[in-house]
Order: C-alpha cells, then sequence, then structure tokens
C-alpha cells in the first residue's frame, strides 16, 4: 500500500500527463432499482441474469465494491480517482444499460440518466466527463436523445452496451443512430455485455459469459458485424471505440483480410459483400481502443505496433477494476514522454473532444 | 511468381532447418462421400451445411482447390509442398471430422481414415506425419483406437475438430481419452469447427461462423472450458496444441487471470472451481501452438515473447490456405539461425515425438 499512497501524490501535472480514464462505469439509483426488479421478477433473459444479478445481488467482496462505486459520482468514486492518480474520467451508463429494458421504460431511465449524468458534470467538470445513453429500440427518439444529450448536456458521445435484445448496429434499421453519432462529431463507444439469449448457453454452462470470455466474443463479433455490413462504408467518418485492447481484433488483422477476400470470391454468404477497404483497414481508420481492464504492457504495445501510435489510450474501468497498481504498470511502459501523454490524455481529448482547457485547469 | 519459384529451390537443409508444417487437412475419399451424403440428405446441422456445404459443393476457385488437395497425399499435396518449400506435413483429418456422424459410422470411417493415413506415411516417411481420428461418441472405443493408431499404426497425436455434436473435452465422460492420450505421451491437437449448433445463428446470419471468425470463438472457447474443468489439474502432461497463432489465447492472459480468480472468489458459477495454477500457467505451460493461417510476424512474435520461444512452431494450413509468399514472411522472421530452426523444425520434432532421424534422411 506504501507504493500506491505514494502514487496517489503523483497527480498527472506532476508526470508530465493527464491521466484521463476513458471507459468508467457508471449507473444511476433509477436503473439499478429497475434492474432488480426485473431480476425479481424473472424478467431479462439468461445473459441478464447472469451479469446483473451477480453484480447487484451477491454477497462477495466484488460486487458489493462494484455496487457501491457505480451508484456514486462524488467522494467515493473522486477519492478512488485521486488515490489511484486518474486526473479524469468519462462516465458512461454500465452494461446493460437500458438495453434489457423495453422501450417506453428504456427511454425515461436513459433521459433521466443523461441528465443526472450532466449534472454531475457540472459539479466537477475537471473530473468528469459522459457519455450519453439512449433507448436504442425506437430509433427516431434515440437519435432525437442523442442530439439533446450531445447538444444541450455536453456529453462526449453514446455508449452502446453491445446486443439490444439480440438485435445488432449491423441491422440498417439502428442506421439513422450511427448517422447522427457521425453528424455530431462524437464517438460511439461499443461496451461488453453478455452475448445475446440466442448463443450463450455454451458459454454460460461453464461460467464463460461474462467478462472472462463472453464479453469479447460478443463485443468483437459486434464490431465484426459492423464493419463487414458496411457500416463504416455508409458512414466512413464515424468514429468507434472499444475497450479491453480492441476486444483483440488487433490480433486478428491478417486472418480477417484473408478470410473475408475469399468469402467474398467466393459469394459464400448473401451478408458477406464486398467493401470498400479491407477489413485491417476499418480496425486501423475507424477504431480507437482503450486498455481497460487490459493493463498488462505486451498487448498495449503490440496493438500499437500493429494499429498506429495514435489509436490506444488509458481505460481503468472503475469500479469493476480498481487495481491502482495496473495505473503504474501503463506508467511504466516503454514509451517517450510525449507517446505517454498521448497514450494517457491527448488521444482522449481528441477522440471525444474533450475541452483540454477545462482538464488542465484542475 | 520468380521469388516463389526461387523458394522452392531452397529446401530445408539449404537454409538451415527443416520447414515442418503441423496443422494440414486432410480426407478420405469415403469421409468426403458421406458428407456429400449427408448435405444432400439434410442431415448434420447449420454448422456442418454451412462448412461443408460450402467447401463439397461450391464451384468458386478456393472450395475446389481444397476439394483437390484434401484428398491427396501424393503427387498433388507434395508438388505444392516442393514449391512452397515445406518439407514436412503433419495430416490430420480435417473439420468436422467424424464428429458431425453417430457412433457407428464414424467408428468405421475413422478406423478407415487411420490405416489409410498410416499407409501415406509409409509411402513417403520422410514427407508426411499423421495425427489419428477417432469417433468420440463411444469413448472406450475411442481409446482402443487411439491406442491402435499409435502403437500399431505409429500415427503421433490425436486429432479433436472441436466440438463433439455439442459436447465439449471438459465434460468428464471424455476424459478417459483424454488420459489415454496422456498416457501414450502424444499431443492432442484441438482444431478449429464451426461453433456448436445451440449458438452458431448470430454469426451464421452474418457469415461470420467460419473461420473468419466462429472458429476462432468456438476453438477458444473449447480450450478454455478444458482449462477451467480442471482438465489439466488431472493430466497435468497432458499437451494440447492450438492453431492460428493459439486461436488469440496469447492475448488474454492477464484478463483471464483477474477474471477467473474473481470469479473463484465469489463463487459466481458451480462451474467454476479454484484450479492448481493460474489460467495462464496452463496457457504456457500446456499448451503448443501453431501458426496456421496466422503468418503475419507480429502476432507470432507477440506470442513467442508471453509464451516463451519453445511453444510456437510453423504451420500452412493446406489445402486451404496454400500462399508460398506466406513461408517466405515466416523464414524472414527477425530470428536468429536457433531459434528458426527451432520455430520450423525442433518444436515439432518434440512436441509429435517425431523420428529427427527419419526426417533428416530427406
Amino acid at each position: 500500500m506504501t507504493d500506491i499512497e505514494a502514487a496517489a501524490l503523483t497527480t498527472g501535472g506532476d508526470v508530465g500527463y493527464l491521466r484521463v480514464a476513458t471507459e468508467e462505469a457508471w449507473a444511476t439509483q433509477e436503473i439499478v432499482d429497475e434492474w432488480k426488479r426485473m431480476i425479481e421478477a424473472g424478467e431479462g433473459g439468461r445473459g441478464f441474469h447472469s451479469l446483473v444479478g451477480h453484480y447487484m445481488t451477491s454477497d462477495a467482496e466484488r460486487p458489493r465494491f462494484v455496487r457501491a462505486g457505480l451508484v456514486d459520482s462524488d467522494e467515493l468514486r473522486l477519492g478512488h480517482m485521486d488515490a489511484a492518480g486518474i486526473d479524469h474520467a468519462i462516465l458512461a451508463l454500465t452494461a446493460p444499460g437500458t438495453q434489457a429494458l423495453d422501450g417506453s421504460r428504456g427511454r425515461a431511465i436513459a433521459t433521466n440518466a443523461n441528465d443526472i449524468l450532466a449534472e454531475a458534470v457540472e459539479r466537477h467538470p475537471t473530473r468528469f466527463s459522459g457519455l450519453a445513453a439512449v433507448s436504442l429500440e425506437d430509433v427516431p427518439s434515440a437519435v432525437a436523445e442523442l442530439e439533446r444529450a450531445v447538444a444541450k448536456l455536453g456529453l462526449r458521445g453514446l455508449i452502446v452496451n453491445s446486443h439490444i435484445r439480440g438485435r445488432y448496429l449491423s441491422d440498417p434499421e439502428f442506421w439513422p443512430i450511427l448517422e447522427a453519432v457521425e453528424a455530431l462529431d462524437v464517438p460511439l463507444y461499443l461496451h461488453p455485455n453478455t452475448p445475446n439469449d440466442s448463443m450463450i448457453g455454451t458459454l454460460h454452462d461453464s461460467g464463460l459469459d461474462g467478462s472472462v470470455f463472453g464479453f469479447q466474443v460478443e463485443t468483437s463479433m459486434h464490431a465484426l458485424k459492423m464493419i463487414t455490413s458496411g457500416v463504416f462504408d455508409r458512414f466512413p467518418e464515424l468514429r468507434l471505440v472499444l475497450g479491453h485492447m480492441g476486444e483483440a481484433l488487433p490480433f486478428w488483422l491478417y486472418r480477417f483480410d484473408y478470410m473475408h477476400a475469399g468469402m467474398v470470391a467466393a459469394g459464400r454468404y448473401p451478408a458477406i459483400r464486398p467493401l470498400e477497404r479491407k477489413i485491417s483497414d476499418y480496425i486501423r481508420e475507424n477504431v480507437w481502443m482503450t486498455t481497460s481492464g487490459m493493463p498488462a504492457p505486451e498487448p498495449i504495445l503490440f496493438s500499437r505496433k500493429v494499429l498506429g501510435n495514435n489509436r490506444v489510450m488509458y481505460a481503468m474501468d472503475y469500479p469493476y477494476e480498481y487495481v491502482p497498481d495496473e495505473v503504474r504498470m501503463q506508467d511504466a511502459l516503454p514509451l517517450t514522454p510525449a507517446e505517454k501523454k498521448s497514450f494517457f490524455q491527448d488521444i482522449a481529448i481528441d477522440v471525444f473532444r474533450l475541452e483540454e482547457s477545462k482538464l488542465l485547469s484542475r
């Protein structure tokens, strides 16, 4: 603990950069109460019960810590940020957000959440930014709420907690939302959820449906579905952010390109069509990635190498993962001071269009 | 083509190592005919029809090349090996093998395949080794056939094409087979298949169920199920081989350990139990990996770094992937001559217990 306490004194200014944590989980008491009601009522499906049931009802130490941290945007969270040396956190409604809810309940809860998050940012403008949540079930109202949350409330992007009760953003039904994201010049953060109920069985039977494995299956699949469906040909300026070191997409670039080209050439699937660029091009040019839950240096350095130096940014994943030593691991990355400033601070400022002067006024 | 033709002259002896390709696909005409009968009869499920239906019936260039290559173990294959500079190939019954078949048909076809493969090895002892196929549906007969194929026929390991009609080797029902693999001192090559039918829907709808993505979901899940179920605590000397650069398991070591420990501590799942070692320890100590379909240098060098230098070996994945320039990419890896000899030759000799004198007599 001595090292951690010492590190707490090391604020961003001292080390040459601000530490901006870009995938930080948050919830309103209202949505927590609604989730608990659904758990008790048996609503919401297998993935919902596995994930939310665990974090909202387990008596074990880690879920209790998560429950307390999620709904706080004042002393508790700021104290932990101070202790870990985090200057600024980008908060977003945690999985599954309102995406397990039907449209009418989801819409009201998401709108309230955006208001409450904007108030937290207003209370602590140097410490917090926020992403907008919308109910994706009704597309026109989702677009309207996103526009309100960005233009009126000052939120910095859209959080999507993967599947929308089994549907995906590759479905053109959702494309007006993507069009609005692009037009508003904000990023879409595609956060994990448990795999949709039609594919969760084998994973859940083995306890592998959650963050240990199923999250990355679900989220990398969602991103690939978006790419292969032509989302980024239609919206070439759309900025997608993935956590967990890109859900391992950087590992597969060669194979994605080779096999996708083979499928296109063979006409194997109706859903696989020629694209304007290679799969790896979209991953390199439309996707940014954060290190939430992936603080080990090797995957970070690997991803920087294959993607370029301006694609990978820091995240903690608080309160699911609160390990101040992981901040120190990333402080110690073998990067130049300028590269480290970019990794911890400048890429986030650029991707989320943060107001640098506000951050630096801390 | 000039470079490739020139490279064809460069046999192993000339460059300081033999190139041993360790995941090379093969089939008997008998199983091909049975698969075609099943396709026509509508038997075998969604993944089977997607994968086998494509490769066995499509008129496109790549599946036609694959069909011709799979059933050959003489002039055609040797010609391609010569042209690419491959000295020795380890052949195995391609996915889904007999694992889509019921026990009685599968048993006869697997036994015949082992006999036919042993004959191919006998015809070309310096060029081919083979892995044994068994019908996994009936465990006692699978053990008996594996013992026959290794002890009597000289085959060098067991091929398992992932799920057994939706079941996995993490199920203790199959553990006598793993016990036999360990006792015979041969490796188990866990090769991809399409995801099992209970989870394939979302992937297949988007054309992502095959080698572009679904293969790695299925196979990395299978390996994780084996590890988390305690297979390697029970059989600590069991050697598992994974293709496709370890199906990305090396990327996730930190997160596997962190999240698995959290699940164990919280008692979240009946299936998640305390293990003797960390997940990353099993991956580093019980698993070897090949570069089939993953010739790009960065993932190979990354995996060598996190796993150690004696875990990653060369594979081509012929005839699914026949790109002589990929051999050249791996010849050009920034490794010392001794490391390159290990990568192309010595690890394979060690893991598959190949007879070095036979290979070198070429």
